[in-house]
């Protein structure tokens, strides 16, 4: 017999998941308390909440449960990271139905662990209740270390706008799963657990990036926040974004225009900023567009992108 | 025609959602980022999380969106001050059916506003996404202020035991709601938002509690934790609990014992804790009973309690 939530009941899931978790130094009180206490040595905190439910951005027979926790980490950990911050700890709610695998729960606690793991967080409380689908909502706590945040609204004619990280290769992976496919397994593994480049938002602010933002809803949706916030024209060079031969090839074969997904596709959680132009940028970011007075709005080429859905549109 | 949240699309719902909110001088950055950056003079921050379930915490006919809204700010509140902290902000993840009513979620979003300004907390940030049934996640973060947080563990024998607050109040209103009445009212609206002390907490620390704790799963099952925690006995004295002649009535009425609801019943937020016995408590905690060496448990007049359920099983 497979041993359900609901046969455990409330606090013995709370210690099966709780007993997974390593607590960093960061953590002064963690779980089992009214509330966790987390160090905030800069005297400021970045906090910030995504949540996920079970079928619309995530399906169990697409993810193990460790991917569903490594991602759900990921979107949170990714958003401490566009501020310029570093993240320290996260909770969690988590709703389940009562039949839900209690191992599905462990693993799901483990992936959260392990994504935390990646830039020394640790999940430091939350609660658990009881649902009709899975639920999962999680907020991530960091610490800008002395940096200014750099918001979505600071982009200024004359700047550059730079990418750190990969786009469309979740939107890749989801399209062939959604086509019942395995394979390229890259892309179907991309959409699973993202690769986040974590530490190059501390590097954009370190860098002097005038604008950062992170990547979950598609380039073109999350630069039209840059471009709304900071009232600029931002302009997209389509041939600096990297189209990796795999992605055209499995493109053409499902009769998709690989540029699509690269310029709409969500959940890679990739890094985008603007700098100014004299910025001796690093090799990973990859600059692939300009900023300009004019119109709040996002360019390809000069001309708005008539391709593609654009973005995610949660309650369509 | 009713507008629905699935009419407006995620931005518009949370434009709508964010202009009814006005962030107080905590909040660096708010809502429209990546992530809000709320002000930590501590250089320690408390952070806490309830998810609450449309069905199970709280139902559409019993109570406004209003009331849903302050009910759910109230529980993280109540859990910051249970540290010894003041709340400076919450973050809200919100899924809805797309057919919710866009004025239901505008209504729940003044409840957040209302029930933060009792403390002088603002809403900093969100996530908003479609799910099957109404789930509401919040995090409260908190400023301790110079003060040691408050643990659940460290009640002595020796101590006293006083609450601050209200309990078995809300128990009564949703016994009288389950009934299908709608009066005695002063019950019915204790079910629907809880009147919270919320600044006993910070009180709590600075007369030197040993242990504190928030009353939401009920006295006995949240004083468990704090025997639990701290490896003593907990007795109460049930003659020193306030039941309201009113409660006492409404019981008889419905056939239940008064006592059992106010042992037993959760969802108040009253603050519980314990105290050196030579502390000079304000009159509004109310000494209750006792600690002493013993086995991790909580007595009632000496015995365990045989009545009631005891405290709230969210799985089972």
């Amino acid at each position: 017999m497979t041993e359900s939530v609901g046969d455990l009941g409330e606090f013995r899931v709370i210690d099966r998941i709780t007993e997974r978790y390593r607590q960093n130094t960061a953590v002064i009180v963690g779980p089992g308390d009214d509330a966790a206490v987390i160090a905030a040595p800069d005297g400021r905190m970045v906090v910030t909440t995504d949540m996920l439910i079970e079928g619309r951005h995530f399906r169990r027979d697409w993810s193990t449960a460790h991917d569903v926790g490594r991602k759900a980490a990921a979107q949170n950990l990714s958003d401490v990271a566009a501020m310029g911050a570093r993240a320290t700890a996260l909770t969690v709610g988590l709703g389940a139905p009562p039949e839900t695998p209690a191992s599905w729960v462990e693993e799901l606690a483990d992936g959260f662990r392990d994504e935390c793991a990646a830039v020394g967080a640790s999940v430091a409380g939350g609660d658990t209740v009881r649902s009709s689908e899975i639920v999962i909502s999680v907020t991530a706590v960091g610490d800008l270390e002395g940096r200014t945040p750099v918001p979505r609204s600071g982009a200024r004619a004359g700047d550059v706008v730079a990418l750190c990280g990969r786009v469309g290769w979740a939107e890749a992976g989801y399209r062939v799963l959604s086509r019942g496919f395995g394979s390229p397994r890259v892309f179907v593994e991309a959409h699973r657990v993202p690769q986040v480049p974590y530490d190059a938002g501390p590097e954009a602010a370190d860098l002097g990036a005038t604008a950062l933002c992170e990547v979950s809803d598609g380039l073109l949706g999350d630069l039209g926040h840059v471009a709304s916030a900071s009232a600029v024209t931002v302009d997209i060079d389509p041939t600096a974004l990297d189209v990796p031969d795999q992605m055209r090839e499995i493109a053409g074969a499902l009769g998709a225009d690989p540029l699509d997904w690269v310029l709409t596709g969500g959940d890679d959680n990739a890094l985008v900023a603007s700098f100014p132009p004299e910025t001796a940028l690093p090799d990973r970011w990859q600059v692939i567009g300009t900023v300009r007075d004019g119109e709040p709005e996002v360019l390809v080429a000069g001309a708005p992108y008539e391709g593609g859905p654009g973005g995610h549109v949660h309650f369509g």
